[in-house]
């Protein structure tokens, strides 16, 4: 095998493991805790399903979907951080910056350096195709705590003022979308899924 | 909120459920068995990291990503057929129609028709795309057996020469694929994970 196909290969072994990283959120029918690679899946999955509602622009879609497949493979070593997590979010970017490191740099160099400039642009969510990536990623979570009458909204009594301020991005570049999370949130504080 | 956004996100909601789709493989740790939806995740991402070995052509891998995203979608309704289970397959594509028709039909008509259009395509194996995803989703097991020293291999019986039967149309267009798989393959028989 040449040394190519082997650094793949074992890239592919080891990624596997995201496999095992839980998430806060359940799954919706409520049985279990979600994990990132399902999650994963499921927003890449959302990306394609809502891209008309980028406005004015276009967002080029393969660039959005390959970030998003590896956007959380640096969990694998630094475990997931729960959004509301203050404390964890202190060392976040430096823990992460080391497992990207050593997670994409099992791959030859071009892949290794092309995985890792797509993570840090969804990181630092300046580009259109890194805040459409990132919204996907922040909606999902919401759809399964409303769906799931606010299950892990409820176990970590977050209120609906933290959803929304971590969503207010979306207002300029997806409008509609800001919009339904919205009254979605309005309606969760009324069926008491979730704290004001 | 607008009829064609609910449509989207019944569908989303809808497709949660691959998560509780149970597959034969085990994840790589063996602590369990693998679901649909992050073996779909897997998938997608090996076919970003692999298709510099499609010879001599090159995929469109938004497409071969888009197939992938959705091609076990069906399985919600028809279940996982083991890959190996004859009397399973006879019936197969009818049920698996049948499960396309309502999962893909609680989206807006265009975008129902782009991904049964899709999964049809993939299920056809003709063009270079739907080849190459299928691919990837017959690899994926054959790395999770080895790795795990043929766990579900063992458990079914299976032989050697039936997963390289099942996976013979990847000589001609990923060759060195292939020949990694075949020696992978021999070598399975010699530490006894499957019989020849």
């Amino acid at each position: 095998m040449s040394e190519r196909l082997q650094q793949q290969i074992e890239f592919i072994r080891e990624v596997d493991k995201l496999k095992s990283v839980l998430r806060q959120s359940y799954i919706m029918d409520q049985t279990r805790r979600e994990n990132d690679a399902e999650h994963t899946w499921h927003i890449t999955l959302m990306a394609w399903v809502l891209q008309e509602y980028i406005e004015p622009s276009e967002v080029n879609l393969i660039r959005v979907m390959k970030m998003l497949l590896v956007h959380d493979l640096v969990e694998i070593d630094a475990g997931d951080t729960f959004a509301y997590d203050e404390k964890g979010h202190e060392d976040k970017f430096e823990r992460e910056q080391a497992a990207a490191k050593r997670i994409f740099g099992l791959l030859p160099k071009e892949q290794r350096d092309e995985m890792m400039l797509l993570w840090l642009e969804f990181e630092e969510r300046e580009t259109i195709e890194a805040l459409y990536a990132a919204s996907m990623d922040r909606i999902q979570p919401i759809l399964h705590n409303y769906y799931t009458q606010g299950r892990s909204w409820k176990a970590h009594d977050v209120r609906s003022t933290q959803v929304l301020a971590r969503i207010q991005f979306l207002r300029k570049d997806m409008p509609k979308l800001y919009e339904h999370i919205e009254k979605l949130m309005a309606d969760a504080v009324r069926q008491g899924y979730i704290r004001s």
